[in-house]
């Protein structure tokens, strides 16, 4: 493994960062702390603010205990060391989206304050529009950005008002459409491994690839998220933008440079050319389903509908299972399978890229099945990667077994594999788009969910039951099976 | 990684095992540990017999003792546990090749006893014929086989006379011509990783290797092997078989089987294909040299010249580089780089296949040069198999630099790795020919070597001088330069 050497930081011109949403949990968990380790790591000028804009006015010492107290309460260590670096920077501003006075009070919060603003919108997709009509800055990225967190709306159409909302206000490249997946380390090696490296683009391809499977599995409930998650389901919560992102950062062809446009125009191919899963009675190619009562570790835990504030008929699906393909030159006919629910046995977000078997096996199998070379990205719990081979072991004998060969990464670098938070706040506040969506993958991503939601409505398809801790209902194996293979988690069973 | 299961045992039907040249430095350093750790580990039937033949008259007993003396001495603690082990088995046999009562002798020592007879000859080449003379036994290989250490003879002409001589007596498929590399695990599992995973075979061909490097570097001198050495030099004692075959292995095409001919068919069509190297002032496609005195470890050593029994004015060379080719489809164009040589700062053994670079780099180097991909089999010092690849370093740059994906065998079964010498003793036990040279190979082995060497004596070329504890002569670095790289240890200072 490489050595070390402590990399000199780069730091970031000034800048004025407000944070609409501030006393929202996403900006608790993971906005604030991914600026503190930022502005502790040394990559803010000291003329750079941050501003919390909030409902409720509070000071900046305030707002930093409540934040403390916070991560205290998380048992995020690490965060709270470095909080207090974000005090020279932090403001506060009250601010009432909707109501008359938000202009006046946003207006006064960024006057005379280095540019560019940067407006961060940790809010819900529904205070977006109230957010725009305060947005009246220059049509200049390097003056005005605008960071939306997904999601987008609840279908297509939805976001499609909002987006025609955004672009009366403000170009395409000052928008900062986030979706975190993006940021996360493995994702970027991803795509480090594929375009820097000559060994697996050759291989990435329908001649050598049997089979990709997506799978984002968590093991809590709706826990307190039932009002939002009744309006989304597995489907529009994961896989429209996490799941299909995926998809299209390890399908997309090598583009001419990493440029934002270049590296979107890519992956907006790939998302145009998904295959919309025929939805039937039998044979379907897509399944979904919803959590009845079960047991996590041993201790029993109630159904989705006896969650609280779920409706009792409710029809939302935790979880589905889905067989799509890239109808292009380069995948046409490999089956990409992706499978996301709650209530599953563990927490795990992985790629693994099923290779073809060999044409002619001469070795013999030691002990249970073939299990064929893998290339598996996980996400989480860790972020690493691993090349899943067969090697001889040692001996009078010509048996082959699985090994792993593996790319942890905090291991290789012995520096500590930061939230994707951090890189992706680092990248907005450098002006750099590349990991973020563009507002024609967004609908392109909503046309395939859209399509496929009204394929299950037309088709009155409703949530088959699976007990909390289980992988699904039965019928995501068959989809699996179908489709020429299993999912991952039995394979890792049979051969490891 | 694999857990590890303890293996069962596979006995071995009885045998008789005849050892010629049992008081040599093989036989003592090599093939008795072996044949001791077989014992230890229940391979063997009780009737199995293993019967030391050697000029002079000893006891089992003293053979053992002497043996265990020679074990201490050599610091092999474990060879010495089992050695025990061999004791039930053990006769000794006086035995003085072509001595009139040789026959006679031998017909006793293996007379009631279980078959097949193996016998095994760890003698100079020039005691072949002698042994040959007292082989009458039926052309069966259930009954009889025979082991032929390297070298067989000194050249191609040479190594057909012995041949014709053996060919009179014994099938091929009774030979065992032994090239210990290939017992090695490091190259079994090359085989092991080409054939039994679908990644490297599409990637190890003209479109994306770019040159492979084969090094053996001993730090040792000449030592007490003068006489020997000076008959062969570098060239003959470790291009002509160990290099060439790990050539063969690693450039062969699948084989239709692992069945010994099926092998040693593909192996046969590379070694045939080897391309002489051009012998010239200028552009030379290879580099001779002979060591002077110079220092190891800081220690002062002599030059080759002023080594024992070596005269004063030898032309022996100690080291080679050369160039060669594979010309055929999948390999035309690119550079094999072939070099071995003793007094080399280390002790080295290794296959580097340097993959191209990708045609469009989109990303930046952080330091250093881009080294691009390469897969490391590693024979000495350990056995073990690295895949270098480029990765994204963590934090907020798109950085990439180099790893290593590590397979060790040791590690990955958590059993210990032995000699080949128990490999390949097994294999001859069971009768299994794949790991053992046919004799078309050898002559394919020599009919390289034996041209190169007429090509050198016509242009009269002389070694050039290197001082003991470098890398050879400055001339090799310019021949890896114009074959488009460097040699690996360069690569390993820049970039790792």
């Amino acid at each position: 493994m490489t050595e070390n050497t402590p990399r000199p930081v780069d730091p970031l011109d000034p800048f004025t960062f407000v944070l609409h949403g501030s006393s929202g949990d996403l900006s608790r968990r993971k906005i604030l702390p991914a600026l503190a380790h930022l502005a502790a790591e040394g990559h803010f000028r000291p003329e750079s603010r941050i501003i919390l804009a909030q409902r409720q006015a509070a000071t900046p010492g305030q707002a930093l205990a409540q934040e403390d107290a916070f991560l205290a309460e998380i048992g995020d260590e690490s965060a709270r060391k470095s909080l207090s670096a974000l005090q020279p920077h932090l403001g506060t501003a009250a601010l009432a989206l909707g109501e008359p006075d938000a202009q006046a009070s946003l207006d006064r919060a960024v006057a005379g304050k280095p540019e560019p603003v940067v407006h961060y919108a940790a809010l819900p997709a529904s205070r977006f529009i109230d957010l725009m009509a305060l947005i009246n800055g220059p049509r200049d990225p390097a003056r005005l950005r605008v960071v939306l967190e997904k999601p987008l709306g609840y279908s297509g159409k939805d976001s499609r008002r909002i987006e025609d909302v955004v672009a009366q206000h403000l170009d395409e490249c000052q928008v900062y459409r986030i979706d975190h997946y993006l940021g996360k380390q493995a994702v970027q090696n991803l795509v480090a491994l594929r375009l820097g490296n000559l060994i697996f683009e050759p291989l990435l391809n329908r001649e050598h690839v049997a089979q990709v499977q997506i799978t984002i599995a968590e093991d809590l409930g709706v826990e307190d998220r039932a009002a939002s998650y009744e309006q989304s389901g597995a489907l529009r919560d994961m896989v429209q933008s996490h799941m299909l992102q995926l998809v299209a950062t390890l399908a997309m062809d090598p583009p001419i440079s990493l440029d934002a446009d270049a590296l979107r125009d890519e992956k907006l191919k790939v998302l145009r050319a998904l295959k919309v899963p025929r939805v039937g009675a039998r044979d379907s190619d897509v399944v979904i389903g919803q959590y009845v009562a079960g047991h996590m570790n041993g201790r029993p835990v109630p159904g989705y509908q006896q969650e609280d504030g779920v409706p009792p008929r409710s029809l939302t699906e935790s979880f589905v299972a889905l067989k799509t393909e890239v109808n292009n030159w380069r995948w046409a006919g490999v089956p990409f399978l992706l499978r996301t629910g709650k209530r599953m046995p563990m927490r795990l977000a992985e790629i693994v890229v099923q290779f073809r078997e060999v044409p002619l096996q001469l070795f013999t199998p030691l002990g249970g099945q073939w299990t064929g070379n893998r290339l598996v990205v996980s996400l989480q719990p860790e972020d690493s990667l691993q090349l899943h081979l067969l090697a001889k072991v040692p001996g009078q004998r010509d048996c082959l077994q699985p090994v792993a060969l593996n790319l942890d990464f905090s291991d290789a670098w012995r520096i500590p594999v930061r939230d994707a938070y951090e890189r992706l706040l680092g990248d907005i506040l450098r002006g750099r788009l590349s990991l973020f969506l563009r507002r024609d993958e967004v609908a392109a991503q909503w046309a395939f969910v859209d399509q496929l939601r009204d394929e299950l409505q037309e088709r009155a398809a409703r949530p088959l039951a699976y007990p909390a801790g289980s992988y699904g209902p039965p019928e995501s194996t068959s989809l699996a099976f179908r489709a020429g293979g299993a999912w991952s988690e039995s394979l890792k069973l049979a051969g490891e």
